[in-house]
Formats: structure tokens, C-alpha cells, sequence
């Protein structure tokens, strides 16, 4: 970089890191690697010709609005699409005013407006570990620090935050804006947060006031057990900030995501957001807001949940097929009640990163693990998607990722495991 | 606002103000008061069956990349038609390469991105008095402050800088990370830099080591005189960074726009844009991208000039009909060359502010100039447009702008001006 640029730049830039995800996608999506990194949905699955009839439908009747410039806050008749939506029975089932949504270009924007809205320099953010990790670039722009709770089975260990609070002064408990939580088969854990600690994190928040940012873009693709009540649901209105995409559920393409929240915090976030964009595009919200009145997506959500699920299923059983070490309890992985991830943990001495190139040698992607977490202390992990691939590259990556970890040191593959243990069966 | 939400905010968003423009068109808009504020082109004259068109083709042929997630620098074959577009004789004529240029929604995203490059808390910004509020607003936002250069008939009054920057510390001096300008048909006051200027400016820049942030939304909406080169073209590479957009020549629906700057620093764009949305939606870059490719834009361009540079007559017709006070220096107006604003200037003891009360209760609306200046000193401005209403709306609202204005204390209106004259011609 020339030194004159170097002087120029912002602090938040200097620090800023790019996505190791979106910088090795374009590499990876040129080749015949097979991937199971990115968290894009299966294009065979676009709703095509709805979108089609949309389109037109928007361009013959609602040019005039769909084409101009829209209100920081949202097209109304989408807002009210979206309101309507909530307050079904098998949805969310709250009630939301007009006033209580803002409609962002993806939730990425959510979580930048609400960084924008929340964070000074040195605020503090308590993260999940492993967590989103464009949550930590957008809260990282804006100056935030991190206090990191770990996961489990089922979700934040929620319990532990009390702990952690203990030992900050009053002032840097002050700091504290947020807790960012994910609560529904999590990016990119894969975990679910037990209604338990759902409550838990609640009264935490009423007692130490701050606030609960819910990121949920892929609640609505369960594949098994019960639909949980979001926090924001839950909690009293004004606590919980709730991110929410049609990203997953209709095409990222649009770049359609809402916030709901107080109606205070609506408003400062319609205010960061006309500095920000002016507004999002009114003709993609027309689209949506048209697909939405014809009761479409539901019916296309319950294709995606199907085919989805199939998906996971066949991954789920090709690692159980190939990965080793056979009856070792080193390498596991969690098993999502939805969503597009898994989540694999090897044993310690294994760093992902430093097995990366020899996956791509062997044709297979994954994402690292350490980015997601916000002091990249954990290397031994990495997500998996599902959602992407076809059933046979599936199977097919499972095997060339077997391939790839049974090479590792300290890793005896399955085979030669089966061999070793022939004696003692 | 409760006292909880209070201690939680950002100290960014409690100083951030909302746009009066975007505020009051929400109010305008539903009545029938006719509207000179706002800057929103002439729906009538949206290239709908060209839009349905590429929609069409785009999701015939193109959905699996334009519904999907996208480069967070934009779309590769847009990119690829804007770059051939600029290089072209009757546009920039400027080559630049394909990390030279980020996508972005809408040009205010390109203002957002350049602050969140460039400024810390406190860091310097060199504006035009007036200047487009949507950049002050994003500059704000990332704790910029202002050093303001009136503006003449021929734009910044550059000359002035070095006066002003002779009164700084070197350590203030460095803090100086842009000068921000609109060279052409100014957002608000309509004036074009000269070229001499332009060039001057460059000089400046470079002696004192600030880059130069070129937003040019209209240049392409040019109605009489010559086009200038930008600064973008005129300067070394890496010194300008030149903000357009297809609003204006397309629709604003779409939110396509895109930044030109050297590469190191389009580079730090797309690391701030990546926390900021991910993308620009990959289904309305796509569509532009056809537009481009069919050769659609220009000649729809040349309609839109066309149809503008008649709105524009007649409002200045309009005003110089009926305009209280004949032959009164004191009431004076921009005459354009080109875009879709009027700066009006008025005695200095009207306040446009607390006149626009009177003229919504005659039914017609206007931009009160304060907010354009970034510390709000100049009072007695107004900003008119002439590319929303029509033909007959126009010459009906500069009768009732007319009426409210002939009725402010100390304005002689023209019929009693007419009648006191008599006796003297």
C-alpha cells in the first residue's frame, strides 16, 4: 500500500478483516472442487417463475412506486405483508406496529445498523463462540470489543454470562450494548438455544440492561422437532432486536431482510439507515411484498424444507459412513434440527486452516473454523454446508474430506482402524 | 425516549439527523400540494417495457447467479459494461480496470463507504456551501467534521482553500482526508465547476494531500453547453474517487450505482462493504448489466434530456414571470446546465424555514436550504425541482411560490411593484 493511502485510512479499516468465506468462494466456485464452504442456497431451487409473474405484475400495476425512490423504513405495503406474516400461528404470533419494522438490504444491514446504532469505540458485544462472523466484521467497524460464551448442545451456555459479568467493573459492565445471539440452528454451530436459556438470557438482559440482537435467517427451515418461540417473542417489547431474511427462504438474490424491534429503536435505525442507502430497493420489495399477498412462499418454504432435509440426511450419513476414526470420540460433529450447516470438531492438535490446502489439492472446500470465533482461539473445527451441493457430491465430498483428515497426523483413518480392531470383537 | 434506550445509544446516531427532505415527502406526497421538493425523476418516464424485458431475460437465462449471492465488489459483467461505457468518446474517457470500480446501492452507499474508509472521530471534510445533505449526513455519521467553501455561478470557490488551510496546524491539516464535491449541476445549487477550478483543485490536492470524493449523479443530464471532464479523468489515478449512478438516467427503484477510484482504495471499499450488506443485489445488477449491453441506456437518456431540459424552461419561464420583485436584485436564481434542481436565494431576513408553513397551507412545497449547509448558517435558500412535477404544475407552483413569497415582510409583490413603477416609466 503507498504510504500516503496508509495515512489516509480509518482506524476501523486498518483492523478490518475480510471474509475468509467470501475471498476463497471466488476461487473455489470456478473449479471442479466440490464445496461445502459459502451458505448459499441450491439455485435449482429459485422460484423462477414466481418471481417471473412478480416481476411483471409489479412492472404493469406499481412501476410508479416500485421504481422511485421508497421511505428509509420500508415499502409500507411489504411492512404490512411482513406484519401480518408475524402474527400467524405458526410463525412468530406476535403483534408488531408499523412503526416496529425497517426493512434492510439483507440482514448483514441489520447488523451494521445496529452496530451503527449501538456501538461507540471500546463498547462492548457478548458473542456466542462460534458465532457469525459477519456479525464480528459489522460490529467490528464500528469500534466493539467481545465477550465470547461458549456453546454446547444447545446453544450459548447462557448460564455462564453471569460469571463472566462478575468479574467487569460497573462501568465496563455499562458498556455491555448487546448480546448477539443466534438462536436457531446456528451460523455456524448448527445448534439450537433451549427454551430455557432463552428465558435465562432474557431476565440477564432485564437485570443488567442491555440489549438482545436475535439473529434468526433460518428458523423457518426446520427439518425436525418443535418450532421454539423466538426471544423476541418471548421478552417484553423494546429488549430484543430480531434480524430476519427472505435471503434463505426466497432468493438471496433480492436482498429482501427486515429488523423488528421497539419503536424507539426502529426509529434510530430508519435514521442510520437514510445516511447508510436512502432506502432499499422499492422494486425488490414489491416483488416480495407481491409473493407474500399471493400467499406463495409458504407452499415454496415447504419445498426448500423437503428437499433440504434429504440434503443433511445424506451428509449426516456419509460422515457416519466415512469419517474416522471409527468409535473414537475425537471427531464430532452436531446434528442441526435445521438450517444449512454442520459443524465439525477435531481433536485438538488438528488446525483446519493448515489442512485447508490439502483439501483443495483433494477437491474439497470447507470453511475454517477460526474466523467465527472472535479471537480466533479455536483451530480445530470447520462448518459444512449442506444446502448447495447435490446428493452425490455430498457423498462424494464426504469421502475426499475422509481422505483429506485421515492423512492428518494422529488420525488413524477407518480402515486401518476396522484392521486393529478385528482382534478385539 | 426512555432513559435505558438514552444510555445505550451511539453517540454517532444521538447527533445524527434525519433529513428534512425525506421527513416532509412523506407529507407531501399523499396531497394535493404540489411538490418542488424532493429530487426524484418523472415516473412517467420509467423505461418500464425495457425493465420487463430484462427482467425477463435475466431470469431466463441468467437466474442462478442473479438470484444468488454476489461479489461483494458487484457483478462481473456489469462491471465489465460500465467500464466499456466510461472508457467510451461522450463519457469519461478515462480506462480503468476491474478492481477499480465497487457497486454499490444507490451513491449515498458509496458516500457511506468513502466515510467509513477514510474518517476517524474528528477527521476533516472540505465542503461546498451548500452541498448535497445525504453526503453530510454520511460523513457525519463517522464523526467527520466540516471546513465549508462557498460557492459562485462557476461552482467551489477553490481559491479560497488555501486561505483557509493557512490558518490550520500542520496536525490539523492532516486530518484533512477529502474534499467533497458535486462538479456538476450541483445537488443543491445547480452550478457547475469550472474546468479551471477543477484542475485547481487537483493541485490542491495533491500539494496538501487530501483525495478528492467526485459525486456526480447528473453530468449525463446535461441540457445546453459543453461537457466537462471530471476531476476523476483530469487527476492521477488514486487521487479522485467518482461516485455515479443509474438512478437518475434509469430508475432509483433499482439502487444501482457504482464507485471509480484507484485500486488500492476500491480495494478498502469492498472490506467496508463486505460488514456493511454483503452485496449489491445480483438481480438488479443483472438487469442494468443487460440494459447496458443492449445499448438501451443513451437513448433513453436523450429522452429523459429531452423531456427535462422543457421542465426546466418553464420553471425558469415561470420565475421569471412571476417572481416578485421585478428589477429587485435581492431575489436571485440558478439557471443550470442541466440535472433537476433550482437554487433560489432570497433577501437576507427571510427564513425559508419558517416561511414553509405558509407555503404548505398554499399548497406548495419546496427544500429549505439550511440543512445543504453543514453548520446551518445560511437561511434564506431555497432548493426547487423541476423533473417530478409537470409541465402545468410547474407554472402553477411558482404562482403560488410567487404568492408566498410576495406576502413575506419587506417583499414588494410584482403587482403592487407594476403599480408604483407606472408613474416613473
Amino acid at each position: 500500500m503507498t504510504k500516503f493511502l496508509e495515512g489516509k485510512l480509518s482506524a476501523r479499516i486498518k483492523v478490518a478483516k475480510r471474509s475468509t468465506i467470501r475471498e476463497s468462494l471466488r476461487l473455489i466456485e470456478q473449479t471442479d472442487i466440490i464445496s461445502f464452504a459459502g451458505g448459499m442456497p441450491d439455485p435449482a431451487l429459485f422460484p423462477i417463475d414466481l418471481i417471473k409473474k412478480a416481476c411483471d405484475e409489479v412492472l404493469t400495476n406499481h412501476s410508479e412506486f416500485a421504481l422511485q425512490y421508497g421511505a428509509s423504513e420500508g415499502y409500507l405495503p411489504l411492512r404490512q405483508e411482513i406484519i401480518k406474516r408475524v402474527a400467524s400461528a405458526n410463525k412468530e404470533e406476535v403483534k408488531i406496529g408499523e412503526d416496529e419494522i425497517i426493512v434492510t438490504v439483507g440482514s448483514q444491514q441489520g447488523l451494521d445498523l445496529v452496530a451503527k446504532t449501538f456501538l461507540n469505540y471500546g463498547d462492548i458485544v457478548i458473542v456466542e463462540e462460534p458465532t457469525y462472523l459477519g456479525g464480528l466484521q459489522a460490529f467490528r467497524s464500528y469500534g466493539g470489543n467481545f465477550i465470547g460464551i461458549p456453546c454446547d448442545e444447545t446453544g450459548m451456555q447462557v448460564e455462564l454470562i453471569e460469571d463472566k459479568l462478575k468479574k467487569l467493573s460497573n462501568q465496563e459492565i455499562e458498556r455491555i450494548k448487546f448480546v448477539y445471539v443466534i438462536p436457531d440452528f446456528q451460523n455456524p454451530g448448527g445448534r439450537t438455544l433451549s427454551l430455557e436459556r432463552r428465558k435465562k438470557l432474557i431476565t440477564l438482559a432485564e437485570k443488567y440492561n442491555f440489549l438482545i440482537v436475535e439473529d434468526s435467517p433460518y428458523k423457518e427451515l426446520r427439518y425436525c422437532g418443535k418450532h421454539k418461540p423466538s426471544l423476541f417473542a418471548l421478552a417484553p417489547r423494546g429488549r430484543v432486536i430480531m434480524l430476519c431474511t427472505f435471503s434463505k427462504l426466497f432468493c438471496p438474490g433480492f436482498r429482501v431482510a427486515y429488523a423488528m424491534g421497539g419503536k424507539e429503536i426502529i426509529y434510530q435505525m430508519v435514521t442510520g439507515k437514510q445516511a447508510t442507502d436512502l432506502c432499499t430497493p422499492a422494486f425488490n420489495q414489491a416483488v416480495l411484498s407481491y409473493v407474500l399477498e399471493k400467499d406463495a412462499l409458504d407452499p415454496h418454504i415447504e419445498k426448500l424444507i423437503s428437499v433440504y432435509r434429504e440434503k443433511q440426511k445424506c451428509m449426516l450419513d456419509s460422515l457416519d459412513k466415512y469419517i474416522p476414526p471409527l468409535g473414537m470420540p475425537s471427531i464430532k460433529w452436531t446434528k442441526p434440527d435445521g438450517g444449512l450447516f454442520l459443524w465439525m470438531m477435531m481433536p485438538e492438535h488438528i488446525d483446519t486452516e493448515k489442512m485447508f490446502p490439502k483439501a483443495i489439492e483433494n477437491k474439497i472446500a470447507y470453511v475454517m473454523g477460526t474466523d467465527f470465533y472472535h479471537d480466533g482461539s479455536v483451530k480445530n473445527c470447520m462448518r459444512l454446508n449442506f444446502s448447495m451441493p447435490t446428493l452425490e457430491k455430498i457423498e462424494e465430498g464426504v469421502k475426499r474430506l475422509a481422505k483429506v483428515i485421515g492423512s492428518e497426523k494422529g488420525i488413524i483413518c477407518r480402515k486401518q482402524v476396522r484392521e486393529s480392531m478385528k482382534g478385539k470383537e
